[in-house]
This record gives structure tokens, sequence and C-alpha cells, in this order.
């Protein structure tokens, strides 16, 4: 059975993940962050500068990040529901003072303790000019 | 209802899919890649150095890449099956000749046209030494 795309109620409770996401990011606060993601092998965290298998890594490289996620501004959202349980959260961002767009993909599933991240992957374009 | 996680048949599907892309992306077949993805507006991909939104943007980007990706070695590749519809596969790999590391993650769904990826995200490691 193919899972039903963007059911309006399920885009709703991911874009307000992503904004929990977003705000968490922004403060730094690493329980949150904590929170949204899967805590498992499975989870996978692509980032800018790093490669991170498993919620153990992931978890260890927030607490080693002086002072968060650079500060940033989202340009662009897109979100798409899968079935009822599964989802991607897409964005655009840039750094504030940076000149290059970046990019963030998430996978999001629904777990007995709610909403988490299983995949996600940030970078900056390649400046190809 | 939480989807259950890498259900043993659903990883050697997900496996297959990630080769037969990985195939036809080293041999530039067209028609296979965009049968790999999903065909409609939903679809995401963010490439190296280009966003792309919606399945027609994507196929164009194909038709206009001279010579298709560059040649290039998967160094690891992780995959999760999430439930029986959907599922992550992120792979590292290096461009021949390269030195940055490139990472891809797909998230894929089960469609009645068979696995189809709906988001996709491409990108160099930063150079941060």
């Amino acid at each position: 059975m193919s899972p039903e795309l963007n059911r309006p109620e399920i885009l709703a409770e991911l874009a307000a993940m992503s904004d929990r996401y977003e705000s968490a990011l922004g403060n730094n606060d690493i329980p949150v962050l904590d929170a949204l993601f899967y805590q498992g092998p499975e989870t996978v965290r692509y980032g800018v500068g790093e490669m991170l298998y498993g919620f153990a890594e992931i978890a260890a490289f927030r607490r080693q990040r002086a002072g968060g996620s650079p500060p940033r501004d989202v340009l662009r959202r897109h979100i798409t529901a899968i079935g009822t349980n599964a989802g991607t959260v897409d964005l655009e961002f840039r750094r504030h003072g940076g000149t290059r767009i970046g990019r963030q993909s998430q996978t999001w599933i629904r777990t007995l303790d709610g909403w988490k991240i299983i995949a996600a992957h940030v970078s900056l374009m390649a400046d190809i000019s």
C-alpha cells in the first residue's frame, strides 16, 4: 500500500516539530535537541563538517559544539507528510553574515514518545560560480 | 502507532534500490534516474550546487547536466527501514580525484509503481581544517 502524502493534520504536526527544532537550535537547548532525535543506533546526522552515526555520536557532538549552531534565518521550508507516521522537512537558511545558502533535510518518524528525527543532513551549497 | 524499524526484508529492498540508483547515476541513465524519483511536486533534491523543488525541476536538471554525475566510489552506506513503506539511505562517497568526502541522503517511499525517492540531499563536506 502506498502511503498517502500530505494529510493536512500531519503536515501541521511536522511544521510544529520543525518550529520546535529551530527554536531549540537557536537557543542551543541541548535537552530539547536530544529529545528531538531518535535515540538509537539507526539515527544519522550529516552536518556541515561532520558525519555522525547513532544517537550517541549526535549527543556527544552537541556537547562539544561551543555556542551551538551559528545563528541563522530560514528562507524557505518544504514539508512532505508520508502517511501518518513519517515525513520530511527540507529548508534553506542563511547564517547571519554568511553568503552561502545552507540546506537542512530531516526525516521524522512518529514514535510512542512523539515525533523524532531519524536522519538529517545539513550543508552549505557549494560556490560554483 | 510507531513504525517498526529495520525489518530485514525492507532493508533488502532498500539496498537493492540504492544499488540500482548508484548504477544508473554512474551510467547517467536518465530514464532510470527519472523513474527512481517520485513524480510529483512534493519531491525535493538538494544537490551539491542546486536546490530543486518538484519532479519537473529534477528531471530538467538531469537533462542539462553534461556527462552526468562525476564518477565516484561509495565508502559507507547506512540504511534504515521505516515500517514497510518508507526508509532512508545515507551514504558517503568520494569523487574520483576528489579530496572532500561527499554525502548523499535519500528518503524513499513505496508507491504502487515501486519505491521512489521523495527527498534527497547531496553535499561535499566542508573543509574545516
